[in-house]
């Protein structure tokens, strides 16, 4: 492992993903990659009594099914880097606290996916540990009634608000593999806040995090955005993704449109489903990319990916306090040889 | 870096503690290790205008004040892992959000200083990051808003409750250290959860993941109590800390009674200040080993020790739908050369 420039870690090119599952439910299974999912849950319930305790489980599925997917089993994993959107990260704790595996609790709002797949990279490729797990969850329901309303109340969203996916994902990594989907670097992302306090507008408040972190990636690298097959952010949305694109081209003179592409956009029909500016929510990167994204790059479709996740970390009380919104965006570039 | 036994990361012995901070509040300094603080705030207002604000204020005073005890400034800081109770950790986020440091944001109640500290050492043992920063805050009147009531209600609290500590540590880890205060081994915890529901005994709550580390630390690194100088929990207080040492000798048959000591029980004064149980928070751990522990270290009055912070992975909504309280215990040893 070495630092390359300010801010990138490059890793031996020997830490991969051997397994990984994306879960969701309804509403993700009527998207447009709908088929790529692992597993759908008929309805946002998941057979459970509350949001949140629907949201462990479909966390848990996640992780079973990454875990199996792996051809491992719960004993075999040395430490699992996990978070979620719920207040004390919940959604996480509960999810998986009986399968006796070492805990590390993440928090990077909608950017965790990312946040938890470049730590256990980290411990993997520097033998801290020999096989780790990396998941996120987030859930509709739950997210609104913490961060919005109960849906009860019948709230009306604004055009520039995103759909917190019913979803989770889970990614196990290993040290050893000299073929199949490979983490190459990673870098930890910092904060920017340009001053946007709309809570229903995050793909704004997110966009000025993703336009540094791809900025700073590729200054690290000396790469452009062509040796690229995908830029991929996490969550940014209609609106956010837009602003990124004009960001990146206005202030620095970078070009990604050719190559980018948005799990917020992709998750959702915005023309056949009710979903406004898109998706959003930590399952939403996380299940995109441990289903579709991944088996792209196993039919040799994608060789060469830089996926940026974003998030946006305000809370209730934050936005109530008149704060504006920190954004943050982290990174890994993945390969497929 | 090397695993040895099932849990235990052995770090290279050359990463080391270059510079800490603990910040308190007029609690913390009437209490005993008063005089060891770096920074005491006269009041929890911490010159601010909501107790969120106030809380950020404290986590920033103590990196700013690490960073510059360390010989450092934010621009040769690489990674910043951090942590505290409030939702969506904003304690942390908008303490250091100006810092223009790469964060990382961690969740393991007041277990965040330990979970900071070992992933921090990690990725600076394994040259993911020159230099690193762990920290994490809490405040009294934050947590007692968010978790149980509003101050101004007046409500009674049990016996068996701790104070939330008004403080905050922080800790810059480097590379390359011959002598001082060397990180020598990590592990992080297994959540246990023994079907504890009372949300005033925490300690209670997180005995059992304590006994738990605490066990397989010394079964991995194959060393028994003696072979310490003081093995420091987190904050059990005074009820969590008697469960433990009886869960490790009547379970275990170890004997930690005399070489164990706890945060909770040693920075307030339980016969002179109204603490009941004793300390707890986030910011208790931290502040404790950031200021007085490591100045002992330095003072060759400590060479060897074991810290085991633990966390209550509650929130109030889990609480609120007859959740059990899950556990969790990370631990470090640390020693002097």
């Amino acid at each position: 492992m070495q630092r390359i420039g300010r801010y990138t870690i490059k890793l031996s090119g020997m830490t991969g993903i051997i397994g990984s599952a994306g879960v969701g439910s309804k509403t993700e299974g009527e998207g447009p990659l709908g088929k790529d999912f692992d597993f759908l849950y008929p309805d946002d319930g998941i057979g459970q009594s509350t949001w949140e305790k629907a949201e462990s489980e479909l966390h848990k599925k996640a992780v079973t099914l990454a875990t199996e997917n792996a051809g491992k089993t719960p004993a075999d994993i040395d430490v699992i880097f996990a978070g979620d959107l719920l207040n004390q990260c919940t959604g996480s704790t509960f999810g998986i606290r009986e399968m006796d595996i070492p805990f590390a609790g993440m928090y990077g709002a909608c950017s965790t996916m990312i946040l938890s797949l470049a730590t256990a990279s980290v411990f993997v490729d520097s033998g801290a540990a020999n096989t780790a797990i990396a998941s996120t969850s987030s859930h509709f329901c739950s997210a609104e009634k913490q961060f919005r309303f109960p849906l009860e109340y019948g709230g009306q969203r604004t055009p520039t608000s995103q759909r917190t996916a019913t979803a989770a994902g889970a990614a196990v990594v290993e040290y050893g593999q000299q073929n199949g989907i490979i983490i190459d670097k990673v870098m930890i992302g910092k904060i920017q806040d340009l001053g946007i306090t709309d809570a229903n507008n995050m793909g704004a408040a997110m966009a000025p995090a993703a336009a540094r972190t791809i900025k700073d990636f590729l200054t690290d690298t000396n790469t452009t955005p062509d040796d690229y097959d995908l830029i991929l952010t996490g969550d940014l949305g209609h609106v956010g993704s837009q602003l990124l694109i004009e960001l990146l081209r206005t202030r620095e003179n970078i070009d990604i449109s050719k190559v980018h592409n948005d799990c917020g956009m992709m998750i959702f029909d915005r023309e056949k489903q009710d979903v406004h500016a898109g998706g959003s929510g930590c399952g939403c990167c996380a299940s995109v990319l441990c289903s579709h994204i991944f088996k792209r790059m196993k039919r040799r479709e994608l060789k060469k990916i830089l996926v940026v996740a974003t998030g946006a970390l305000l809370s209730p009380v934050s936005s109530l306090q008149n704060e504006s919104i920190p954004g943050i965006a982290h990174a890994v570039e993945i390969i497929f040889r």
